[in-house]
């Protein structure tokens, strides 16, 4: 998606050990209009899926989802990375953090991922991929189909594809912009 | 705000300790569509505010806020819960949870915030109103205006409206539903 590229090169900031900084318009300002077109156009990639419910983590993951689901009519589940006094029984897995380098349990209630739902997971970024095999193996816990996963930006040199190519080899992967590599101060866009 | 207010009453629960369980349609679940409609409504309310971003903090105001944000055509910042690796200087500001019955600090970086700026705060819930105040002292130290504060729901028996309105006299305050009271299982609405 150029719109998205365009602004990765111009707003985007690489930083040492693969982490590519974009909190000007992603994931602490948002660019809201910018994220809407995002939205859109993961909303055509997954137009065929007769998507019943969407699936994101908190909470960079919340925005465009929540725009997704707007599109898409349809509810939107954010995993929690804490348990909330007033969540009773729920699914659980554990996630390992690239950026913060540490596990992290997530959870989402029984009540709002269920058998019959058509679950497209959505998130800002696909790096190594454990957060998408997280929500992953919450879809399998509660019987829910996963029938996609749509990020804005993939960095294709941290392996997340290929895990989760593994895992689930029909399993639809889009991302709106692949970071290729990341150099001292540069970034290369596929 | 009817449609809001109806389905409160429809999936809110009243939990013991003075909490609204509204995770089916606003904080783990979200009902999107609802969520779209009460953002127009809160532009609306704003309409006069000339805002230039909108504020909000990690997780359940991030929804609300990027959809206020898209119809105002504004960046939207939401304060973090914990220093990413990737923040430079940032504003801090300690605030204490109600449900979590803690402190924690919440941040926002010193490049998104600044002089000059109309803010409007948005969020899920008006309760305590600890996070506001704590998001107003935010504004301050950047210098930024905050011109108004907009909530989904209200809890008026928790004085929030009224520590603001000791704050800021003249700042306005919006809720799209308020909660007068609430029993044992049962919900008082205005």
């Amino acid at each position: 998606m150029d719109i998205l590229k365009q602004r990765i090169l111009k707003d985007g900031k690489s930083l040492p050990g693969g982490i590519l900084k974009v909190d000007n318009f992603i994931n602490h300002q948002m660019d809201s209009v910018l994220m809407y077109q995002c939205a859109e156009e993961l909303m055509r990639l997954f137009a065929d899926k007769k998507i019943t419910k969407i699936l994101t983590v908190e909470a960079s993951g919340i925005a465009p989802a929540v725009l997704v689901g707007y599109l898409a009519k349809a509810p939107v589940v954010f995993a929690k990375k804490a348990t909330p006094k007033t969540m009773d029984k729920h699914y659980v897995t554990t996630v390992h953090s690239f950026t913060k380098g540490r596990d992290y349990d997530v959870l989402v209630s029984k009540e709002y991922l269920n058998a019959g739902d058509r679950v497209l997971f959505i998130d800002d970024f696909l790096a190594c991929g454990n957060a998408a095999l997280g929500m992953a193996d919450l879809c399998r816990q509660a019987g829910a189909d996963l029938v996609g996963m749509g990020f804005l930006v993939e960095k294709s040199f941290q392996g997340g594809r290929e895990k989760i190519a593994s895992a689930f080899p029909d399993l639809r992967v889009e991302s709106l912009a692949t970071v290729t590599g990341l150099g001292d101060g540069t970034i290369e866009l596929k």
